[in-house]
């Protein structure tokens, strides 16, 4: 089932895509509900609208390797927050001070009931589904002692376009990146360091992830620069694929 | 005026506290509603509810003296997520495998409306009012290269008792942490190196907060170890006192 969160006419509204058809999909529904619409006559938002956005960065062995970075003991987490979130076709930003921004993609694990101190086992009960991230970074901004301006300056989380909760095996998914047609990331979540489960393990034993929030899971080798103008395409296979365009902010 | 967010009779409201009178809080009203009940009915929760809480770290002049570090040249900033948030008399609980916990008493900014670029002379047009906040740290954390364990584990982020809307000049006001009766901290927000204004415009120069999000704007010196079992009270004159009891997690 493919959840999105659109905007039709002014409104908000959480829906169910089937083919390209908006079904309404009430918060307490488990199914589609009365048709909303047409694909194309909504505006697609982000898919879920988190409080918490955990990310775990040096997660994946092609990008270690890439960057010359020792093997992790366990997860090095860092946060976005939430004001940087956009949607699928929303314009990232690249602040005035901002000589580097980056992309990196990324597989997003969206939580479906409160989830607290759950065993790696059965993290999969605690998710509704997965859509697709754009962990988009600062590079200058690494240099801050924590990362909150180079992770999470406003439209730097693109998440979209909706959210897959049949994805299959979500370790064995292709993440590609692509800026205009060029491919520049090409990974499989099988590369993962840390897997789902031993992630959702790690940041629930201190941290509580409510419905809605999302944990980005690392990202392949081949990070490299945004500039204005640029398309960039997030495609995971089982998902789909989220697409933005880059401007930049003049002062 | 004193606005809470309290629970009674298992229903979560907003209020205006008149005495120990609680009034109810309409989200659209301007002021004090019908009578809910008395403040010895209520339970009071965290007075916001934020899903951005932005941290300015050494930013009062004698903690820097205090622990050695270098002059800031720009405020360094840190996040908080908001699972840590919990209100006054909650207790903040320390995980098993930390093995120091640390208080920080800090004031804390309660954003009124929608803070995007602004300027330090306008601050103030966007704050709705201003609480404690005991910036929870665990110390053997802070070794993560970021900082989310040691700063957002559940229960680190205690706001309250209610947000006074009206402090006179939020820059000479006494911070006073207290363990049992014994000052720890005794601080007054004219120490600050980098002012109110200064923080919001420097934040939302890329960051946009958002009604009910939060600014913690750093502790003065004194910074030391919670154990459980103590009775941790962050004192603000012209605010109040936020109380929290600390217990610890045995596994």
């Amino acid at each position: 089932m493919r959840i999105i969160r659109y905007s039709l006419d002014g409104r908000t509204g959480r829906g169910v895509l089937v083919g390209d058809v908006v079904h309404e999909l009430p918060e307490d529904a488990t199914g589609p509900g009365p048709v909303a619409g047409r694909l194309a006559d909504v505006t697609l938002l982000s898919p879920c609208d988190p409080r918490v956005i955990v990310c775990a960065g040096s997660n994946y062995a092609g990008q270690i390797a890439e960057k010359g970075r020792p093997w992790p003991e366990q997860p090095a987490l860092f946060l976005k927050a939430p004001n940087a979130v956009v949607g699928p076709e929303a314009e990232v930003v690249r602040p005035a001070e901002v000589r580097r921004l980056e992309y990196e993609g990324e597989l997003a694990v969206v939580i479906g009931r409160t989830a607290r101190q759950v065993p790696a086992e059965r993290a999969a009960d605690f998710v509704l589904g997965y859509t697709c991230a754009n962990d988009v970074t600062a590079h200058d901004w690494r240099a801050d002692g924590q990362w909150i301006r180079a992770k999470s300056a406003d439209t730097f989380c693109p998440l979209g376009p909706w959210i897959e909760t049949d994805v299959g095996d979500p370790s064995a998914l292709r993440v590609t990146t692509r800026l205009g047609s060029r491919v520049v990331q090409k990974g499989s979540t099988s590369e993962m360091v840390f897997g789902i489960g031993e992630l959702l393990a790690f940041v629930t034993r201190w941290i509580t992830l409510a419905p809605g929030d999302v944990l980005l899971t690392g990202s392949p080798a081949g990070v490299g620069e945004l500039v204005p103008g640029d398309v960039v395409e997030v495609e995971i296979s089982g998902i789909g694929t989220l697409r933005n365009t880059v401007t930049r902010r003049a002062q």
